[in-house]
């Protein structure tokens, strides 16, 4: 461990170049991960060179409006208990990063007071603007102290929306569970939504509605569920489902499903021989690991951290009167759906 | 959204005391949240009068050393693919928030040249310290940049041991899963170990041994077996378990044991009627939601981050010659554990 007191080295990307006997476009290339194709050998070369000479890339300063804050702030409710806010910061910092901004993230945990401090803290800090993101999508009232500063809104919304936002599209990403469903030849679809009012819900179903009206299936209520959004919850609605005579289940995430796989599992049965089924989330540990591997709509948590950003700089502009910025949840199929026994 | 320009108002907290009727001490422990008992009406006064009079407490500059830096940096391998990466930075933002320090977090999600940039934009920033943490316990090797800061590894170490570490005692948390089997009256335990070399593979076999020992039972190698440490793994051993007459499983990890109570129920067995199971980590969405829910021993992600800031700021010392720091691995008894039907 050295002392704080040492004084850097002034050494230039010219410097990096001339030991790495490559043109400084070369090295710049190397330095900000441009993407560019550069030769193993020369890569090699300049990373030895940055090394060997302790250069700095700083490319904040390099990238920086003159005289703009150099930061952004991330307050996020809950980085601790699901991976969701991990990739809401990982495709925030990506983005801010590439624009020459440093992410401060803070995380509240849910906790109004360690949320006012965050807030607080990043005002102190002139960031350039704030994203206050939640791990689940929902409506938001705005903590007071977001006055002050630029803010997006990520994974959430505020009621009167005055502010830019950025969620999920879980319309379409519903449309595309169901879609998953119906091109297998399912006709006969169980739908187990959450019974917690909220987007996820209205969305959801709203796509599961629409993609079978454009199959010229009717809707029938009694195929939607209502469940906890858990693991209990798919496990509890079992033998609803089996009495429904559906050949195909739609989960509302991936910890439904998980019940869901349990219950059935438990009656003899198989997914997807027996049951066809569908999540949504793609919570890879989950998702990737039942057997059989579960099909599912993956939340974009990555894409809005970084739209969010990219609408707080102002490289994407929302339509103005159009609300949240809404972004596409992809299909993951996996090996959890199967045609009809009937057909 | 507001303009950048607005001047902060100068509103102190004896203002917010007058306005609230309360002393100046009162809004301070409700403004640090230093858990002393206020009475809930005076926290409400004292809250409408910060919200009123747009204080900020700004706790940072008032517990800061004058003049020493306010950030501390976390360098994170894996934020967006665990839960594991936020429960460290919950745990670390939290200590020091309480020192009047900003944590500055950057994920790198292994890649070693955002890992550069991240210490460099840490470095410029002149931060205290650095916290460089991986989300699997591990031997590193430390990226250069840290060589110019105070660092501390927290669920890593250095091969050298040069640098102060915080780990989680694998060894103590291997004895504590095997000793909850025993103590139910097991004699006969299977041992799922990961098959990738590691400090936890090591640590937790050991644990494992000494429970054993500490019981007065002979350690038979024929009752260990390396698997991926994975769903599939434990999937995969499940005839090998059940030809050792084994009677209680411990598993390297909660991934091992939720593919383990797969291949258990495809063999019309049950957990943990038939067999006993004991997971690791503590993985909150598979331990609490299997079925049974799942006894295990937890990772203590966020005492690491917690520590990791306290041995930074000279608050804990590791005692010279000891190695890292160990943290105690909580026992977490759920309902995958009965007598064994022989005894």
């Amino acid at each position: 461990m050295k002392n704080e007191g040492d004084t850097p080295r002034a050494v230039t990307m010219r410097d990096v170049a001339q030991a790495a006997g490559v043109s400084v476009s070369t090295v710049s290339h190397v330095v900000n991960n441009t993407g560019a194709r550069i030769g193993r050998d020369a890569r090699e070369r300049v990373r030895r060179a940055i090394e060997e000479l302790g250069y700095r890339p700083n490319a904040m300063a390099k990238n920086l409006v003159k005289g703009g804050s150099r930061f952004l702030g991330l307050v996020a409710d809950a980085i601790a208990s699901t991976p969701f806010a991990g990739q809401i910061i990982h495709g925030a910092q990506d983005e801010a990063w590439q624009h020459g901004y440093v992410l401060l993230v803070a995380n509240t945990e849910g906790n109004e007071e360690a949320e006012a401090s965050a807030i607080s803290m990043m005002l102190e800090h002139k960031v350039r603007g704030i994203l206050y993101s939640t791990w689940y999508h929902r409506a938001v009232d705005l903590p007071a102290g977001l006055a002050e500063a630029d803010t997006v809104l990520v994974n959430c919304y505020s009621t009167n929306g005055a502010v830019p936002a950025v969620v999920p599209d879980e319309s379409a990403g519903g449309h595309d569970a169901t879609r998953m469903l119906l091109a297998e030849g399912h006709r006969r679809i169980a739908f187990l939504n959450t019974r917690t009012p909220s987007p996820a819900r209205d969305g959801r179903l709203d796509g599961y509605r629409r993609a079978l009206d454009a199959a010229g299936l009717p809707f029938d209520p009694d195929l939607v569920v209502d469940v906890q959004p858990d693991q209990g919850g798919g496990y509890a609605a079992v033998d609803q489902v089996l009495a429904m005579r559906a050949t195909a289940v739609f989960c509302h995430n991936d910890r439904v499903a998980m019940g869901l796989y349990d219950g059935v599992r438990d009656r003899g049965l198989r997914v997807p021989d027996d049951l066809s089924v569908v999540g949504f989330d793609n919570q890879e540990v989950i998702a990737a690991h039942l057997r059989p591997a579960l099909s599912t709509v993956a939340l974009p948590h990555y894409e809005l951290g970084r739209r969010g950003v990219r609408v707080l700089l102002g490289l994407d502009v929302p339509e103005a009167g159009t609300g949240p910025l809404a972004v596409d949840c992809p299909s993951v199929p996996r090996h959890s759906i199967t045609r009809p026994s009937e057909s």
